[in-house]
């Protein structure tokens, strides 16, 4: 795997195909730096997943269809029985266990590329392309029905984590229904939680609204819920991880904090997400297997150790917020009021 | 002011008066360096106090006892006359808004000091030895209280910025409880929030820990509401740096959150504090002043950028957890149920 410095709009460069390998913008650096992975074999595009280079449940599902079509060109190279080809193709659907789209993704485009190399490669470029126009209709309907639920005039919007280009291509998710808030004039400003560990919200949120030239205010994560109940903001947005066919929500870890805050304000908590996310075959939050990741995570901050040697700590990485909670999904498709019918299996048509 | 290494057990300096001067452990680089600063000024004391050398309300309320005995004797050496005396104590009553036991103790030195100077620094010396023996008193109630109130065995709680030693002398209130039940064979493990932005549960609370020999895991404070929703820990217990005369409890940004989740999840939310630290005069938590610091406590993490250049900040020190969500607040002399009679003024006698 070589590396090098972005030409091209790096959000252009978040995960795609070019010239028979994997190109990837290495999210870990930003927002200090702009670093382009060229990626050629299952080993890196597996680490690069782990360590979060590539993250956000709508991209890891494109590297996993962009992957199975590394893996059938490193097969050719290097000369893979078939046996060999489906280990190398599972280990890129193991990367990471909680976002459903990686594994979906990875399994569709291993049932393709039986008819060719040729097809699997343009199958994960379709895949790639189709997620794009997924952002764009979950920003649209998502910013229509914040319009109406959150009130009149400009709004001012919480959110989690990173769900805009960087996380899911195009304009993103929750991300996305900002953007398109704001171009139509009915966004104040953001609210973006930092987000401990990895603080995706401190490092690519707030980076991707300055891009934008949108209005936003960092906080820490613990401040969220009392920034809510002071009224500060208008309605909760995140995006999700995996959807259980109940309405459950996994979401980056912090998520459930907000909406049992947005629930005590009178506040819509809103997620916003692709259908690909719902996991029919999971029935509930209770069967989502949550990534319990390195305590390094927790103890050290950006490289800094911040508590003394030696000290343990729980790193889950998402939690689950239950379907109750949870005043709507906005999906490329449509609206669900989840909490609403807390006792159905909503989402399964 | 002259800093050097500790050569005494570092937990007998946090504040203390020797020599004529103020003596504190400088708690913005625990764990990873133990210094000891010698303050003689006044100037010095501020700065201590401002930047979170000094810090927890109990142990603010010793230093500003502390910093009358100092602020005379900086006025016999510079010949400052009565005004400039009482300017200089009223600055050392500013240096931070929100715990209420500096302005009070700064208050009741100022009085003494009119029968002399070293009737003022007796007195300084007895607010310090009375703290540490109050923080014995909470420690003991609140552990019977937490062992009737949250089941039988050993107990897992939860707890929030650092509440032991280094803030209130002695044992601490939340973390005095905490280490009163683990002396009595009643306590598990401590789940430990980091407490961002200054890290005081990572830095602080796991080095005390780590010194006592109690088992605890270190957790990001987004986590927090959920691993509590999850059924980790048996109760929540924290700190105050200022109860309203109605029961609501301000306390470091985060609290509220935790307060929510045990709410929800039917656990006790436990607040122990010294009665120095419930303000009669403050009718509710909506009158008492919240601290907003510097946005760069927020958008960098020790010392190291995470958000982008020029990224603006919400730095609310502070959180208000209304006296619905406390189960009990656990004092020196008292056990106090402010959720049972919400709309009273439960705590003025």
């Amino acid at each position: 795997m070589r590396h090098e410095t972005a030409e091209n709009d790096p959000l252009d460069e978040v995960v795609t195909w070019r010239d028979g390998h994997v190109v990837a913008l290495d999210q870990t650096v930003l927002p200090h730096e702009i670093r382009v992975l060229h990626i050629t074999s299952v080993d890196d595009l597996v680490d690069a997943i782990t360590r979060l280079a590539i993250r956000g449940a709508p991209a890891l599902g494109v590297a996993g269809a962009l992957g199975v079509a590394l893996a059938v060109r490193q097969a050719q190279r290097q000369g893979w029985d078939e046996s060999r080809l489906a280990a190398e193709v599972e280990r890129v659907a193991d990367a990471r266990p909680t976002a459903v789209n990686l594994r979906r993704e990875v399994r569709a485009a291993a049932a393709v590329i039986r008819r060719g190399p040729a097809a699997g490669e343009a199958a994960a470029v379709a895949v790639r392309d189709a997620t794009i126009g997924v952002s764009r209709r979950i920003s649209d309907r998502g910013a229509r029905y914040l319009s109406e639920a959150a009130g009149t005039g400009p709004l001012t919007i919480h959110t989690h984590c990173n769900t805009g280009t960087l996380a899911c291509l195009g304009w993103g998710s929750a991300l996305g229904v900002i953007r398109a808030l704001h171009e139509q004039g009915d966004l104040r400003q953001v609210i973006v939680d930092e987000t401990r560990p990895l603080l995706q919200g401190a490092r690519l949120t707030c980076w991707e609204l300055g891009q934008l030239g949108i209005e936003h205010f960092l906080i820490c994560d613990g401040a969220g819920p009392f920034l809510i109940s002071q009224g500060l903001a208008d309605a909760v947005v995140v995006g999700a991880d995996r959807i259980a066919a109940n309405g459950d929500v996994a979401n980056k870890i912090g998520t459930y904090a907000l909406a049992l805050a947005a629930r005590q304000a009178g506040i819509p908590f809103v997620v916003a997400a692709p259908e690909s996310t719902i996991d029919d075959a999971t029935a509930s939050g209770k069967q989502i297997p949550i990534e319990r990741r390195p305590d390094d995570e927790v103890t050290r901050v950006l490289g800094v150790a911040a508590a003394p040697e030696g000290t343990r700590a729980l790193n889950y990485a998402f939690d689950v917020t239950p379907a109750e909670l949870v005043t709507a999904i906005v999906t490329e498709d449509r609206l669900i009021h989840p909490g609403r019918e807390p006792d159905t299996t909503a989402l399964v048509s």
